[in-house]
């Protein structure tokens, strides 16, 4: 796969017109999504535009994803159960060609988790997100979008690379930022965004949304209701206007 | 069970005194929920004056239900283990005499949860919550009060039917906004009241919450917050004064 | 063990140098939780300038704690699995010498979690959190802090008790303000409190906070984030000045 780079001057026309897609056309993202984040990310996903569903329950998720746009496969709170329902939830995305996410959550915090998530990547996942701790630890086939949150996130795929400098701290101090920033671009890309293009969008919608929440927080407490507030509330011209991105080597 | 209708114009004052009853009384309402809405069900249950539980473990579900004043029982990440919860629970509250209310929730995405709601019903569920979609998919026993939610919320029995017009479109926005509403038809039977009253009335009473919120809310974000604060600042004279409800054929 | 008690009148100045350690080196705490208020404990940790972390797996849990800085098991939505991983979550405590806080949630509603409750007493809890209900079903070995929560928290160990009389009835409206009490004195013991000047103040902190809290909420549901919002921006001075604490006999 070889996929075309876009410049950095470009992202925020497309990210705009990207999310009047997902606004439009209310993919449905289904979300293997740990335990503790399950509804922030689900409220997320439905500010944005998108409708989540999570079951993790292995009699039910080949059914859910099969009626999906695409799956975000979060590695946080991961039981046996839960192992079971991804292999299911991604036999069914291969089955009916749904784009997924990969997000190994702590996978430095855990061998059996590191080598779950090795396991997952050569089964083709479309995009992965992850810090810079968790992408240290594995090996990334070189068809897979990359995208490395932190103080700046960087989103890759071979050569061509940008970093987004929207965001805010307040984001570490939240539980689950992280996590709705992976359902977010499942979402970008179930409407047919090209992955890397999509996942630098979603990247810059939440970051974009990020600052703008953060401008009315008195803390992380009132952060994260505004966070779904600005979500549901951006616009193409916010995103026009506040976008700070910079093209990179890959 | 042949149960009395109630006219609309007089279901703006059942609801009052009921609302009174659940904060007098403090009804405990045990939750087979979801994991994603476990906690806003059990924040809107206390806000409204009764008190939440919340285990599925089927070793103590039992123990729990037993000492509970209702049971709701919401479908939603349905796995082997909630299942076999749900069948206990079940057998605990037809042993003690307990009112329960169905939440089939998403049951047209999986025909295995469709069926397992199928055979829920015939368990003796005094209420079933669910949507236009879900309701459709199931056959209904002629003793069970149904809530259909949506635009307007519309609840049946037999012949009697009753449109409650309250409510607001951030509810669909938040994730359990749905399932909060069946744990307090729960809370509102538990206090004595007769199922279709209490159901109604449950709903009226989110409903008239909701546009409170609505009036404070910026967004989906700060909505859910506003939401909790106005179901427990709810009177009986904003219920009263507030209040769209109609008369309609079952 | 003979710990050393500490006077009321110097509790406030020890529990402001030790909100000062937790945020300089914050500690990383597991927790054992139940799923209902796996979030806003999660956030409450990262607010107060701890981290979190949160998986139940046993396949997991052992490399988590063994990384952490201190354990909280809390007994809510108490199965199978996650009695198998609270064994190996304190077998891995133990071996690495960390201390943990132990949480039986509403044992008062189960026979077999009160069992469950004793039993894990005796394998060396630093601390017991637990309401006037609950302390009562347990024999407390001698060498376990209690804390003993309520309209005023009492803590003992001994001859030697505090009561800390802040905190705000609105806790009581708020599923989880209860479980974060007990995360935080982990923290608090994690970076090397004594555990009985520890407990005492990270009651004290979140009792502060909780005032603090109160005063910019208009109910249960903006109580929420404005507490989190509180604990981020608790100073010394706050604890300081607003600290209201007596000696008590043991």
């Amino acid at each position: 796969m070889n996929r075309p780079a876009i410049d950095a001057a470009d992202l925020p026309r497309h990210a705009a017109n990207l999310l009047e897609d997902v606004r439009a056309r209310a993919p449905r993202v289904h979300c293997l999504m740990n335990t503790v984040v399950q509804k922030l990310v689900a409220d997320a996903l439905s500010a944005t535009g998108g409708i989540p569903s999570m079951t993790s329950s292995p009699e039910e998720v080949g059914a859910f994803v099969t009626k999906a746009d695409a799956l975000v496969v979060n590695l946080g709170t991961l039981d046996a159960q839960r192992r079971e329902a991804i292999g299911l939830a991604l036999q069914a995305a291969s089955e009916t060609g749904k784009d997924w996410v990969l997000d190994p959550a702590h996978c430095d915090y855990s061998p059996t988790r590191a080598a779950f998530a090795q396991a997952l990547l050569a089964r083709g996942a479309t995009v992965l997100r992850a810090n810079a701790a968790e992408h240290e630890l594995l090996r990334i086939p070189a068809d897979v979008v990359c995208v490395q949150t932190g103080a700046e996130d960087r989103v890759s795929h071979g050569n061509a690379a940008l970093a987004v400098a929207n965001g805010h701290p307040l984001m570490a101090k939240v539980t689950g930022t992280g996590c709705l920033s992976g359902a977010l671009i499942a979402a970008f890309v179930a409407v047919g965004g090209e992955p890397f293009t999509a996942a630098a969008s979603a990247m810059l919608a939440v970051g974009v949304a990020a600052e703008a929440a953060a401008r009315r927080a008195e803390g992380p407490g009132s952060f994260e209701p505004a966070l779904l507030d600005a979500l549901a509330a951006l616009s193409s011209e916010d995103i026009i206007r506040h976008a700070r991105v910079r093209n990179e080597q890959g």
